[in-house]
């Protein structure tokens, strides 16, 4: 069994931002030499999320539409969690419910994917350095 | 290391759907003849889900009702990505609030399930065929 | 490749809780001698999540009003399900808001973790004994 691992740093500028990571998830891949694998994707922050839908800039908009009727950042008040003297509680929410990781076939040394899949990096609470893993394991 | 990778694929007659596929996984598993592993079933489309949950058709109309409520097909008007010209913003929404994968543990060449879990193909805009990957890797 | 699998048990005093159970999937994952590979954590029961995210007792407090807002346990009547005789559709649909599984990265022997992912048990209709998976393969 092979296994490679690998960490990708982003640091937003705005509080929010949904980032395509597919490319760099795809180029870990190809380092690996794994040609039948899983691939683990995860947000190794609890304020983010790693997830799977359509690079299309409406949709993204929606989502983020959706997360803040969901669990909205103002007022601050709103979450408990707050009082500690954080500002993140939404962050926190906002992040489970579009999940912490993906896993990915890899197959014939590539991500097994249907026509529009594509991995995105959900920041809620962004503007400072935080990290994704990638890693693969297989033969 | 052993592996296999399947697909499956599902035309529903209805836009929304729910398709109890776990006889199907563990046909795969079977064919497999891995006996120690994990075994990944995604939906390869960014409209539909594989989740797992009770095969009793009055939960499965409740959380139909449940993703309704949270992001209703109506008024298509509401979603940004319909300004692209479909009218799926909704599915790409219940998708991510149901999830895109399980990962399921094979344990004595069998999924190492509890009593009631059951593995579901969740379609939130059928009508035409789409895939779902199965792959499991182990020994 | 190798392989180990556990079986955690919990039975909570109330109807919904939240254990932090890092420290023990952490012990499995040391007496499986795997160095490199993966860990699956997934309730067996379809009532129950296991998710990653903060220690924090306001942030679990949050966590529990949200799931409530989003599907209340009263009034029982709500939920076509409970037309089965049980009382427990809320939780059905509270499971898969917060997820059924994590799949967490095994590097250099230990969980792969941020600085304050932690891995929760979500309990939603407990009182009785239910059971958790946990399987690292790799080598």
């Amino acid at each position: 069994m092979k296994s490679l691992t690998e960490y990708l740093t982003f640091n937003t500028q705005n509080r929010r931002e949904y980032i395509n990571i597919t490319a760099a998830v795809e180029r870990i891949v190809a380092k690996s030499g794994i040609h039948e694998g899983l691939c683990l994707v995860n947000a190794m922050h609890i304020t983010a999320s790693v997830y799977i839908n359509d690079a299309e800039s409406g949709l993204i908009a929606d989502f983020d539409d959706f997360l803040e009727g969901l669990a909205p950042h103002e007022p601050a008040s709103r979450y408990r969690h707050n009082r500690t003297g954080e500002d993140n509680g939404d962050a926190h929410i906002k992040r489970n419910i579009m999940g912490r990781e993906v896993v990915v076939a890899v197959t014939g040394g590539r991500l097994d994917f249907g026509p529009w899949e594509q991995i995105y990096y959900g920041e809620f609470d962004g503007r400072r350095p935080k990290r994704v893993l990638v890693k693969i394991i297989g033969e």
